[in-house]
């Protein structure tokens, strides 16, 4: 169902407007009324024929209204109400609903058996239903607060998302002090009907929406997300603070992707790939809404960044913290510790008025000839000069700082308290402006049915990888009338659901140069493991010996919001040592897939440092491109290691893989 | 000379002491009168008789005092007139000054040969002189603020020392808008006389101060640094914010260790060593005045974080990081989101009796019923109840919290505008806890006087290590006579100041297998590099070959500041690619080298990962040892590298090395 007249409806009914001023009904209503709603206000009450000054109904059956459709219904009574006026709303063909009422999902329960049926309703009927259990909706272009949360903002364009009421109403109540206009608030609650994929869907729409930012616990439908976010940041940003990374649900997996690659892992790997800014915390969130302007996100002039200070000790801070974070550094101009506000606006104009100069950032610290306000107006005054450039200001201090600070704020002029909160936001702008011109639409991968993969058997695995164009290095089955055929050296491994660490358990001997070492390697390995050796379990095979390579690890585990998640790295005993390793969704492509092998740790050796001879690595490029697709295509397989993957001056081959299913 | 009647003078004179209110001079004294200064106070004027309703008088040596050196003199006059008054006071027997006037050495030019003068002055007549160019002293419990700037504070127990006046002054605003109440607080200036160490001693006898917070911007005399801090640190936390931390200088280095220990690593390596809190930025300086508390670093009960919320997002962020911090954590209490102050106060008082919960963060956001000052009163009310627990606070929000935070600044409860400071914070007050614990004593390395070195020769360097008992793999002079007497394999090397990155140009072949290898790689190496095998200058070696070992990098650095800047590591072709190494102050022992080691990332592969074979860790570290004490004994050579130093399961042998001097 559209969800137009849900953003923007042509009237509000409030379903629990009561007369006492306290209750969360009435003051969703005061909130629409004092938020001057560009439309109708019907409050609903089964008593009082008027609520809050306007005429009142006791039931939605009432209303005078002919486009049922562009109605928005708020319920803010008892849960167990709740249902009987959801019915009310599909007899009327009315769709778009917010319930605030709390006793849900969250409940357990009889809470949570009323929520299935809010479901099943919605599915049947095509509703539009935000939370239970959430603070509302915010329009201001509509001059729509249907919150119980006070908001006297004027339009503005970002907007707000939240999948907890808290962190909401605390980011409300923040943005209030900030004197921050923004375009919409989103409480989405229990997420029962409306998910964060269908709300940043529409906004992305929303042609007055520059910047979306959103708090968000769970991401279910991460390839959606993926293929909503990746198209939203061609044009605008989506910042997302995701909470719950320490879970501690990837110690459960069996191989060494696995382990590695976390359901916390996919959703960063999973955003990254989306274009979505990656935010750590609420202060990175809040300082966010306070830096982005859509000018300078589109102005891809030179990127550095200038100083201009009246404190060297700050500056060098400040420079401390640029090259902290990689950035590229303009100039620092100290204007000394006796710099008036006039002294300031002569080096802004003059540095303004440089065609180099994009970003500003300017300190102030308060010493005896400061003059912080004085200062603040100039800034402000010269932010409305050259409205293409970005200034930001961060006046280091406390009492004496206060009214420019609030000066900023009124102005929208981005004011941090410390210069590495700002340096901090600003690497995240300049960050954006890659993901702008390099961000591809994210498609779900196009799955090729083949046959299902039954069983982890070592051999089998090694034919699926062989399958899908990743070579191999030759192996077989142990046959001692095959002993004069091998060409050695050879390695002689025992392999099966018994041996799956086979080298911690002493199941590999490597470098059998000949015949007669290898069948006595054979004759150790059956009287070791006698009681172990069955054909159709446990086996002994014979695989070529490799030489003059480098060890890589490719795998990939499978998310269950974001696919599989694929991972190459450095290989043999020290990939979980140095943890030297790059995830991706697996949408990978030759290019994707070199871009990352490049981002290793151990790039540079692969890439012949220090006068060494290079691997190929573009044949390693295809066999993780091969490997994405044969996860893409084998959705019963859990987790996969190839570790090693040989990697040689020309080609690649496996050297050992693991199939979990 | 002793700093007690500097910081503590029984009489203040303050010369430039204007009858113009605007003037730096009478600023200083107004303050001096106005916060109760416990002592006598002589304004200097050469024309008024009264000044600020004092008897003012035209010289120092008109002044009614006996005791001399128990007067402190204040200077802010014109610096061309600075000499004379210290002249005087060198007459008079004045041995305190506080040298408030610019324009000295940072001028240049006459400036800097004025201060020269002062240097020369004090040191022939042992003054004490602050400045010049600094903000002054403030002793609160002296009730004396010698500076130009206000702080209306009562006696508290931080010292805060500022090597910039700028950030000094910024510092001293953020402590007032946080009600905060310190000891002491010190400008230093220029330092032409007194410098941070001094005052370090200093601070480190005052029983009254609990706490010492520094920001520096160079520290000149690392090793005198490092014996006061970790003297101090045992019973008395040192915080440091060094700025100047991205110098390009270590870009200029030789050798391996050289460029990976840069000037920026060894102060951060000699802070850690001296048991000195290190800080990243002013947040943190200033959070960590908020935070500390006596009672806290010593309390030795368990160190869980416990926590106490109404919204379980923000609850759920703070345990991200705690997890990113690798804090204990204890539990999550979540009141829910219509918590009053009243549930508040039940759950601390239940929490707060177990004894098992030391520390407790509180997290409020403002919903509808939330009550945040009084919850804030509540608060209060338990931190003075149970002094010895550490109680913090951070109510997330903006408008609706602004009293809850003042009152909680009034009362001196660590209260965070987000819970990730909060966790920061504490995470440094954990962190020290384990430096009181374990810090030692820091004393200068005794140094034995042997033969310099004069030259980098190659066999000469192998002799050196061996004289410190650092093994060596058996080396020679090639000599085609002794061909049929090396014991193969071995490896040739062409070695000299032609050849210093041998492996690089090509001037290592390994594994020659029998005496015609390496006749033939013999008759190679004088084809190719006949125009540079010059006995006297570059020259053929052979060396037994090494198996099964892992290769180790050791080396040294010497810094000016801190003397030698140890350093072990991934060896061979890895060093600069995983950077997996770790750095030391050069007084090494056994204990301390094997906390090193442990401390690599490739540890687990030296203690025998997955199964593998251990290497001799013991034998490394002394090799570690041995080596810092060559560098402590060799102040000639500025730089030298083991790079490999092979460990075998049994012993060590050093493979290579470079010595730089």
């Amino acid at each position: 169902m559209s969800l137009k007249y849900f953003f923007n409806p042509q009237a509000v009914a409030v379903i629990g407007a009561s007369t006492k001023p306290k209750k969360l009904g009435r003051q969703i209503l005061d909130n629409i009324i004092k938020n001057n709603f560009r439309g109708q206000i019907f409050p609903i009450n089964l008593k009082a024929s008027r609520v809050a000054g306007l005429t009142a109904y006791q039931d939605l059956a009432q209303l005078p209204l002919k486009k049922w459709s562009a109605l928005l219904v708020v319920i803010a009574i008892p849960a167990k109400f709740v249902l009987a006026e959801l019915q009310k709303c599909v007899s009327l063909g009315i769709k778009n609903i917010i319930i605030i009422t709390a006793g849900f999902k969250e409940d357990g329960g009889i809470g949570k058996k009323m929520e299935e049926e809010i479901v099943k309703l919605a599915k049947q009927h095509q509703l539009n239903i935000l939370g239970p259990n959430c603070l509302g909706l915010i329009n201001t272009w509509q001059g729509l607060n249907a919150t119980f949360a006070r908001a006297d903002t004027e339009t503005g364009n970002s907007a707000l998302l939240s999948q907890s009421g808290a962190i909401g109403a605390a980011a409300l109540d923040w943005l209030k002090i900030k004197d921050f206009n923004f375009g919409y608030f989103i409480s989405l609650g229990n997420q029962a009907v409306i998910n964060e994929n269908q709300v940043l869907a529409y906004l992305g729409k929303d042609p007055r929406i520059d910047l979306i930012a959103a708090y968000l616990e769970e991401i279910k439908d991460g390839q959606k997300f993926m293929e909503i976010v990746s198209r939203l940041a061609r044009h605008k940003p989506v910042a997302i603070l995701k909470s719950g990374l320490s879970s501690a649900g990837s110690k459960l997996a069996q191989s060494h992707t696995g382990s590695l690659a976390g359901s916390a892992a996919a959703v960063r790997v999973g955003a990254e790939r989306a274009g979505a800014i990656w935010l750590e915390n609420l202060e990175e969130l809040f300082n966010l809404l306070l830096l982005f302007r859509k000018e300078s996100w589109h102005n891809t002039g030179r990127q550095e960044l200038y100083i201009i200070t009246n404190a060297g000790g700050v500056a060098v801070l400040t420079a401390d913290a640029i090259s902290r974070q990689n950035l590229p550094f303009g100039s620092s101009q100290d204007l000394l510790g006796d710099a008036d506000a006039q002294r300031y606006q002569l080096a802004l104009e003059k540095a303004l008025k440089k065609k180099k100069v994009n970003n500003l950032l300017v300190l102030l610290t308060p010493q005896t000839s400061t003059e912080p306000l004085k200062t603040a107006q100039t800034i402000i005054t010269l932010a409305q000069k050259y409205p293409h450039k970005l200034i930001m200001a961060s006046f280091v201090g406390g009492q004496e700082l206060k009214s420019a600070r609030a000066l900023f704020a009124k102005h929208n002029i981005p004011s941090f308290d410390y210069p590495g909160e700002a340096i901090r936001s600003f690497k995240k702008l300049i960050d954006y402006k890659t993901v702008l011109k390099e961000v591809q639409p994210y498609h779900r991968p196009l799955m090729e049915i083949g046959n299902k993969i039954t069983s982890g058997d070592y051999l089998d695995s090694f034919k699926l990888l062989k399958q899908y164009q990743i070579p191999i290095l030759k192996i077989q089955r142990f046959s001692s009338s095959a002993l004069k055929k091998y060409h050695y050296p050879v390695v002689l491994k025992i392999t099966g659901p018994d041996f799956s660490h086979k080298t911690d358990s002493g199941g590999v001997v490597v470098n059998l140069q000949t015949a007669k070492e290898l069948r006595l390697a054979v004759q150790r390995f059956e009287k070791k493991y006698r009681s172990y050796l069955k054909p159709s379990r446990n086996y002994l095979v014979v695989q070529e010996q490799a030489a003059k390579f480098q060890e890589i690890i490719l795998g990939f585990k499978r998310d269950q919001a974001f696919g599989p998640l694929m991972m190459v790295g450095q290989g043999g005993i020290y990939t979980e040592v140095f943890k030297d390793f790059q995830l991706a969704i697996s949408d990978l492509d030759q290019a994707r897939a070199l871009k990352l092998i490049r981002s290793l740790k151990i790039y540079p050796i692969l890439n012949g440092a220090r006068g060494q001879k290079k691997y190929d690595i573009s044949a390693l490029a295809k066999a993780l491109v091969n490997l994405a697709r044969l996860a893409n295509d084998h959705p019963e397989i859990l987790e996969l290691d190839i570790n090693p993957l040989f990697v040689f001056e020309h080609g690649v081959r496996a050297g050992d893989v693991r199939v979990i299913l």
